[in-house]
């Protein structure tokens, strides 16, 4: 049987979490003198007192956390959080619809960045400031729950860090976590300090530096701007943001490596040289054909094509610069980006560099077999064997997102949206990434799509950010039979 | 080292099929008194030529052939007949340019039917018939590949029939091949010959009545007529083809098995249970839709769906009716089902239900693992236990197809097709499906594209008829190396 008491104390905790974090906006909402400080305080109040009544609510059930809470516990956890986390939109009037407020909150807290709001530079600022929050909200939770607590689930971590899971061992929370999670909470804030002090010195107001160093490190990608990164035509401005995009998806063990400068460590690291290598070659190979198109300067052209790939492949999704006016085959490499995804264990969403990888040695062995059916060919990451087992989660991984973008765009085509933008919406849905193509485009949004679009695009948001089996297995019926 | 005695014999063979084939359209040509004899008679005496050159080189070389051999002999046999069979179209000047012809006869002999010729109905008898035939030649050539000759590769047989395969026992060619190669041309030839004689008595011209059976039971679609099957408007044919064609998409296995009238073992192959549900459940979901875009009776709606289900699902790729005026959902159907396949075992092309069911059975696996890691869940299939080899080997040449579909796509856009005909192009040309979407859809033909786009989607054919790897491995670094 599932034991609620703890499901209903973590859960209590995280809207503890929502609600205080809703409090740091109040500053912003007091210093610009915008209408918003009322509404910002009632929902903190509402959600810290759910969250008190959640975690009081059969405190001392003393039961432990198995399997099945767990996976309970990610699936509610996200529902509160998503669901508290949009009254402020509704409270100050910003969005009047439900749906329309959980979209914007589904989409920052999963880290994606597409956005219904219009004229978001005439937002109230405190409103402004607690969007660009979900989504640094959002992306310290998704870490934490990668790095910390899915290896303990027995999933995503053995999955993904082949390396260094401590493996499905136990169903308590080991110790390791709440180092782990310390460590990797100091150099999340950080980072987003550091950035934040980069942009305020090369020019933004203090409260653009700040509301863009969040969703930079999130790899969110909600800006303060209508035009996004567009709006700062500093050539400075755009290279840190480059800089700081590529670091939020990197893994965040190899951004703890090279902060003790064990540069061999990172370097060894398979994922993290696929990354750095494909940015690179991405970038140069694009920039002539945006030459091409028009733009004038070299400089700009691969500063426009950097940012952009770097963008698309860590599924931050600002956009500097039009992508979907630069022809054809460019078009198709930024909607395979959608699907490529940067580092496990970053706050990137997407498929992850290290599944593709995966399955790229697992296809080479396949050939080999072919020729000598006989021979026992290991599969290695990272010099460490891959067992069959994470090969077949992997493999199966993989197709599992394809047929979910294919059901999604299936979905949303019959609800009315026409074949590219039916495409681009679920791909940059499901991928957490923003901006998609057709008529949700880099410069487009999501407003005008229908309620019932919107519902299924926040679905996929977060079964992309949950990496579709911790959501998905909650609606099986294995899930539900008592054992 | 690689002999190429044995490789070259039974190429010689293969050319000498051909060419002895090619005579078969004279008596067409004669008859109608078209001016393709010498054309015919010319290619004809070529190809039997080149075949005994082919045949007679190193005939004595005694050496066994091993797997590098079988691959080769796949590879380069396929390469010299479509060579030699593109002969009439050049020899006839029906096609000037020689990627025009090769393209055709690609078309042709891999089943898929997509076509670069304007108007058929004014083209040589003699011809016409021999593009028919080469369709019925490549679905032969198919059925022998893969129930007879893959299985004792180890390759595709182990994969593909599960429960019947001999598995890789020996590199030496089986006695029982020749005893299914044998049985597998008797259903054929009889079932063509029976398709023939209804569609004469159905009131198709003799000569229609034969061009089309061929083209049937090839899973081909080409068809004598500019409009295709919608040229025909007697419901009594189109439900026939409807039948024949779903026959054609039929494990031959099954159909043996039903000559035998062994009913529950057809009825228990799960591959063909899906199939059958698949189509009927299809073609009830879809005609309501079909209604709305203003066809006018139900039975015209119902057979108008069926029809077209069952010949993308077949990958034959008749047409009656346009399934791209019925929106946006059906055409993702549509597109789905290009990538779909019929059975494993018959002359359809594309990714086979087979491996979608193993997909799903170890997808199903994977959830039950999520909450019982420690539980070992048996894979299987038809009741046989299927390996885990084998489910790794299956969900790689998915992701496979998915990739080549992607890399594919991508190519033919920075050739300069749009975002929709590159991905219809190129679904249909590696599912050996025919029609597709965007400006190579169902009332439109591939005459106007490039050669250098011709040239691609040619390769894809031939991908997708040999089931990627048998291709492929023929160009990685492995194969050449020495032993």
């Amino acid at each position: 049987m599932i034991h609620l008491g703890p499901v209903s104390n973590v859960v209590g905790v995280l809207l503890l979490i929502v609600g205080f974090m809703m409090l740091t906006a109040i500053p912003f909402s007091l210093y610009h003198g915008s209408q918003d400080t009322q509404a910002l305080l009632l929902s903190s109040g509402l959600t810290i007192a759910a969250g008190l009544i959640s975690w009081f609510y059969k405190f001392h059930s003393g039961a432990q956390v198995n399997k099945r809470e767990g996976y309970l516990i990610v699936g509610l956890g996200w529902l509160s959080m998503v669901s508290f986390g949009a009254l402020p939109y509704l409270f100050s009037g910003v969005l009047a619809h439900p749906i329309d407020a959980l979209f914007e909150t589904v989409s920052g807290m999963t880290t994606t960045g597409a956005s219904v709001l219009n004229d978001i530079e005439n937002l109230p600022k405190g409103i402004l400031f607690w969007r660009s929050m979900t989504q640094w909200l959002g992306g310290m939770g998704i870490i934490v729950l990668t790095v910390a607590i899915f290896p303990l689930l027995g999933f995503g971590g053995i999955e993904l860090f082949v390396a260094e899971a401590p493996g499905p061992t136990s169903d308590k929370l080991h110790p390791r976590i709440q180092v782990t999670a310390k460590r990797l909470w100091l150099l999340y804030v950080g980072i987003t300090s550091l950035l934040c002090l980069l942009l305020w010195l090369e020019g933004m107001s203090f409260y653009e530096a700040i509301n863009h160093a969040l969703t930079t490190m999130a790899t969110g990608g909600f800006s303060t701007r209508n035009a996004s990164i567009a709006a700062f035509s500093s050539p400075l401005i755009q290279y840190t943001l480059i800089i700081f995009m590529f670091l939020a998806g990197t893994n965040y063990s190899m951004i703890y490596y090279m902060t003790r400068r064990k540069w061999t460590r990172v370097w060894n690291n398979e994922e993290f040289k696929t990354y750095l290598i494909l940015v690179v070659l991405l970038a140069i190979a694009i920039t002539p054909v945006v030459i091409q198109h028009g733009t004038n300067s070299w400089e700009q052209a691969f500063r426009d094509t950097l940012f952009q790939v770097v963008s698309l492949i860590t599924t931050t999704g600002y956009v500097s610069a039009d992508y979907t006016t630069w022809g054809t085959p460019v078009l198709l490499i930024c909607v395979a980006l959608l699907f490529l995804g940067a580092s496990a264990g970053s706050t990137a969403g997407g498929i992850k560099i290290i599944r593709h990888l995966v399955f790229f040695k697992i296809s080479i062995n396949e050939f080999k077999k072919l020729l000598h059916p006989q021979a026992i060919i290991p599969l290695k990451l990272n010099g460490q064997p891959v067992s069959t087992r994470i090969a077949i989660h992997i493999l199966v991984f993989l197709l599992l997102y394809l047929s979910t973008f294919f059901v999604g765009t299936l979905v949303v085509s019959m609800m009315g949206l026409d074949f590219e933008t039916a495409v681009g919406a679920v791909a940059t849905s499901l991928g957490n990434v923003g901006p998609g193509i057709g008529q949700v485009g880099p410069t487009d949004n999501f407003a005008w799509l229908s309620y019932d679009i919107k519902a299924v695009l926040s679905f996929l948001m977060l079964l992309g950010r949950l990496e579709l089996f911790t959501l998905l297995v909650i609606f099986t019926p294995y899930f539900w039979k008592l054992n």
